[in-house]
């Protein structure tokens, strides 16, 4: 008998048919394991409820904001532990405060302290099929939390740990991790395994099928995440701890993100402390900028270039020019539509030159490299964003991820 | 500075808007009082999730019901503290099962047990105004469950009598008790005071301002209960212990229920058990019986009749065609459309006559009485349906309900 995690976001539970598609789907996992269900708000009920407050306040306070919205997921709750009654099933739905999730008290982005999950054991053991509701938990003073986004995920992840469960299964709108996006990519390929920390990298860098937290979280805890679709029933990707054949790929997806813009700091005098001014001045408005470049000196200046959410470009540039001004920067220059495209692959710790066929790659394609940034497992590179699909397809060919690994499986 | 419970339902709270004014009717109150604050769901909120349920299952699980339940209240909290946040005032928003509201395990109609309020206290004395969610408790094995129709005027006074509140304050559509229905009787009065022994009998006789299970309560604890108007800045009616006063008023209110019907079976064999057997049979229908007559017997028969929702009326029937067969009774004569004309008033335990006044009255207008009940301070008639109006002015005219107590006043 195996303990089985299973995660079913808003979209797979956005009415009435779906949820009792869903129980369907539960169900037919149940002859003989013991199951867990965490389950999102309905479709398009949280944001139904983040207008309501808005309408009331400005700047809701985060403590009711976490009251409001976690009567979303205790809607899914009720309504999927009421279908799988009509199957015949016995369930008993948790809001996060009843399975023991306890977190810190920071609200609207709580992280998880502890799980108590005896009431979740207790319900298992008589043979219940327990229903939990994503996103949510209490604080150490008995306050209701939300996780922030893709909370119920790392609901389903949390849980999966604490009760040392087989295998944690998130069910998603596609039926895997692939080694590009496969609206780009025509001969894209379903990854059967992927590493937690290739895993983490796609999901900073741009695959938006996992959020890095809950990823952060399998891999701290050793849960193995098995992505896979709720509408079709084959296999999909397993999340899981570095095997030594993965090393034996250098490469395993190409992954990209249109999301971003780019501005650039020319001239800064280059003297101890410059960074920590400018990037200080940034934090202070709360943008959060993703990849960070600083070129060597000469002359005694130097020009410092990031990306950063196209959605605060806007505001950043006005920023920029301020704290130009400040530090005697010759200017700022900016890019609204900048792309970034990355390789990742555990194996490249063990593999050389993987960075210079990247950019041979996009040479080849006459596309001009405006950044670059390194990790021990990921290069990724900034480009004009109307290359962005040509460079994904050409790096996708580069490292031959359609059949290379095809042969491996 | 006196500490205030205030309650407004569903209809005060129905929209953002509403809310908003909800919040501003509750710091007019502030003024160096303490309030605790109960609401109800958003209007229509609970019959859609009613609604979603309905659409699961056509027996959805009565511990899932409260769980699906219990999230309307909830919203309406976190929004009504919102609200009060902008205007400047500290408030705290409590599920009731953090609220300290216990109750037993009879889902979707359970009943409070005690009442933890340290949280409430705590939050009152660190100045705040306390939001708390009606209808809702947790039971003693820790589920959420909800107390039913008029479950968030209960929640109201059993806190008000936890927290030893000055007054509960419930807030409606209607600014107060009136003598008769100002819909039927234009000179019907606002009553300034009334007994809880009064409230409630006009409560069981069909005034829909109070749920008499909340009277109850208030009665049993002693807390002064205030029904007013949401919208008008006006005093209500006070809902109190009798005062020697109140006995020098013979009649306080006419109340009328015109949403019954009436079944009487006809000749059935007086023998001991008889009516056990036919009430019997009828409670195993699930129909509840208000008002039951059973005449005097004449050669070994009696008649006996009883007045039931109208609502359940197409069942009973039925059933108790059934049942007549059984025990051998001659027939069932029905008929859809009764109303009931109830006179109450604690004066009536010291004067002598009333019953004979209100026939007579009854008789003056031509109206034929189908079926009498009387209790210590309410004497009840079964009219004909089309006769409810005229009997309710006729009998607001004969104890001079709209002028007598004007002057008392």
């Amino acid at each position: 008998m195996a303990l089985i995690v299973q995660k079913y976001g808003g979209s797979s539970v956005a009415d009435v048919e779906k949820i009792k598609n869903v129980a369907r789907r539960v169900v037919e996992s149940a002859g003989g394991n013991q199951l867990v269900v965490v389950v999102s708000a309905m479709g398009k009920t949280t944001d139904g409820l983040v207008n309501l407050a808005t309408r009331i306040s400005n700047s809701p306070d985060p403590r009711e904001m976490d009251m409001l919205l976690a009567t979303g997921e205790q809607i899914t709750i009720a309504l999927l532990a009421m279908a799988l009654h009509g199957l015949g099933f016995k369930a008993r739905s948790f809001t996060g405060p009843q399975v023991g999730m306890r977190t810190d008290t920071a609200h609207t982005k709580a992280r998880i302290t502890r799980i108590n999950a005896e009431r979740a054991r207790a319900a298992l053991d008589a043979g219940e099929i327990v229903v939990v509701a994503g996103f949510q938990g209490l604080s150490e003073v008995d306050e209701i939390t939300t996780l922030g986004r893709g909370g119920s995920d790392l609901t389903a992840v949390a849980l999966a740990a604490a009760l040392k469960a087989d295998v944690c299964e998130i069910y998603t709108d596609v039926d895997g991790v692939y080694t590009a996006d496969p609206n780009i990519v025509p001969d894209a390929r379903k990854l059967p395994r992927i590493a937690y920390d290739e895993m983490l990298e796609m999901a900073s860098l741009g695959a938006k099928v996992l959020q890095a937290r809950s990823v952060e979280f399998a891999k701290k805890y050793g849960v193995p995440v098995h992505v896979r679709s709720t509408f079709k029933p084959v296999p999909g990707t397993l999340v899981t701890r570095e095997e030594r054949d993965m090393e034996e790929v250098v490469v395993t997806g190409v992954t990209h993100d249109r999301s971003q813009a780019k501005i650039s700091i020319l001239r800064v005098p280059d003297r101890p402390g410059i960074a920590a001014q400018v990037f200080g001045a940034i934090a202070e408005t709360n943008i959060v900028v993703d990849m960070i470049v600083q070129n060597i000196s000469r002359d005694g200046y130097t020009d410092m270039s990031f990306t950063l959410p196209r959605s605060d470009y806007g505001r950043a540039v006005g920023a920029l020019q301020d704290i130009g001004r400040k530090v005697g920067a010759q200017g700022v220059v900016h890019d609204e539509r900048v792309a970034k495209v990355s390789i990742v692959g555990v194996g490249m710790r063990s593999h050389s030159g993987v960075a210079s066929q990247m950019f041979a790659a996009l040479a080849r394609e006459g596309i001009n490299i405006q950044m670059i940034s390194t990790s021990e497992i990921a290069v990724s590179c900034v480009i004009e964003d109307k290359y962005a699909e040509l460079a994904v397809r050409a790096l996708h060919d580069t490292f031959a991820l359609g059949r290379e690994r095809e042969a491996a499986v």
